[in-house]
């Protein structure tokens, strides 16, 4: 295998940062849309099984594909990304990588549903939506911040439907957001028969509100839902918390 | 006002337990379903305001309305229940707590609309509904523990479209429940257009699942869902949370 020069594949409003993950490391824009917490938990968060087929839609910059890949043996990994430069930054990440063989990267809108059926079909779906209505604010609806933040796009019915499509009889699919719109997630999932089966709520600490929900659910599953232990982010002495660290790989 | 004699009001097979709030009593019988935390912390859950008509359905023998009467200024509160004996000791109860001008119990079906038309209604519906499902393990559907704790005489749909028809417009409803139920309880608030506001989730501790969760409802309310931090029962040191003390006045 020919050695790759690194430099070659990172442009100048760059940065090439370090997952901390089995040297795994992701090419994002200085000034863009960066990954957050979000992404880590719900790739850890996500029971992937050895030689699972794995989806990730709303992919970005393949974060969420990345952790994955570093953190289970899933056979494959694909990240569909409607906004053609992620997509380019993505898979010179997986060239940097040398992750070729598991993980790739295609430019598609989800709600393309003739374009997803060409798509093999997966055990596992991933998903960090875009958490805010589209009816919330926005300036430029071209700003590429706005499209990964904003329902610009998609919407999350948009999301749980070509979850639907792309999974597996029983695959699961994984999702995080904000808890504000969790009776949206519950409802759409059940209209579309992705029956939700685990919660597990984030907190910044034990003494506040959560922040941030990561909801299991099932294609055609049947009801039974379990609520899972709550995970902070920080413990009460302000530091980040044992599970935290854990995630992270810090101990 | 004449004396009553309280002893003419307690049958054998029943004790008079004290609320410790404002010195209310209320009558339960010594073997069968006896109020736990989940109606107290309904109670407190539900925001009441001066003067406001307030129903409770599946009150049973009277915990909720008894808790409200001594917590609020509602000017009146009705208790609905199915099962007569729990009406006939509920109103025993409010004769000996003399709270016949704010507090009284009918024995009906919510499930009969046409009687629920007749009643006035009301800017609160509080319910502690029967938690678990018609089919999970009933041996005896007659037994008033198995009524008061299982689906057999009504279901969460039941509850829900009962609390539609006796709310006013703009109305709340607040439901304690359990989490394994979320779903059910949110899609089906949706579907009778009783909107999800409010959820707190009630922990034994800050290191344990959720096995408690009190909702807010707002008929034909718009879509904004507010979590709210998390109430621990016991703190840290396995003694009840300040806030535990507090709803029980005991701070």
């Amino acid at each position: 295998m020919k050695e790759i020069d690194k430099n070659d594949l990172i442009y100048e409003d760059e940065t090439l940062d370090d997952l901390q993950l089995k040297g795994i490391h992701i090419i994002q824009k200085k000034d863009a849309f960066r990954f957050g917490v979000d992404a880590v938990l719900l790739a850890n968060f996500a029971n992937i099984k050895r030689n699972s087929t794995v989806i990730d839609l709303c992919t970005g910059t393949g974060i969420v594909p990345f952790v994955i890949a570093g953190k289970t043996e899933a056979r494959s990994i694909l990240g569909i990304e409607i906004q053609e430069d992620f997509v380019d930054m993505a898979n010179r990440s997986v060239k940097i990588n040398n992750l070729d063989d598991r993980v790739q990267f295609i430019c598609e809108d989800l709600k393309n549903l003739s374009a997803l059926h060409q798509v093999e079909k997966a055990d596992v779906v991933t998903v960090n939506p875009p958490y805010k209505l589209m009816s919330s604010g926005i300036k430029n609806p071209k700003d590429k911040l706005a499209i990964a933040r904003h329902e610009v796009l998609c919407t999350l019915e948009d999301v749980i439907i070509a979850s639907r499509k792309i999974l597996k009889d029983n695959g699961r699919l994984y999702m995080v957001h904000r808890p504000e719109r969790l009776a949206d997630i519950l409802c759409l999932m059940r209209k579309h028969r992705i029956e939700p089966k685990r919660i597990r709520l984030v907190h910044p600490n034990s003494q506040k509100a959560p922040n941030i929900v990561l909801v299991e659910g099932q294609r055609d599953g049947g009801a039974f839902l379990k609520f899972e232990k709550p995970l902070y982010v920080y413990n009460d002495e302000g530091k980040y918390s044992e599970e935290i660290d854990k995630i992270y790989g810090r101990s």
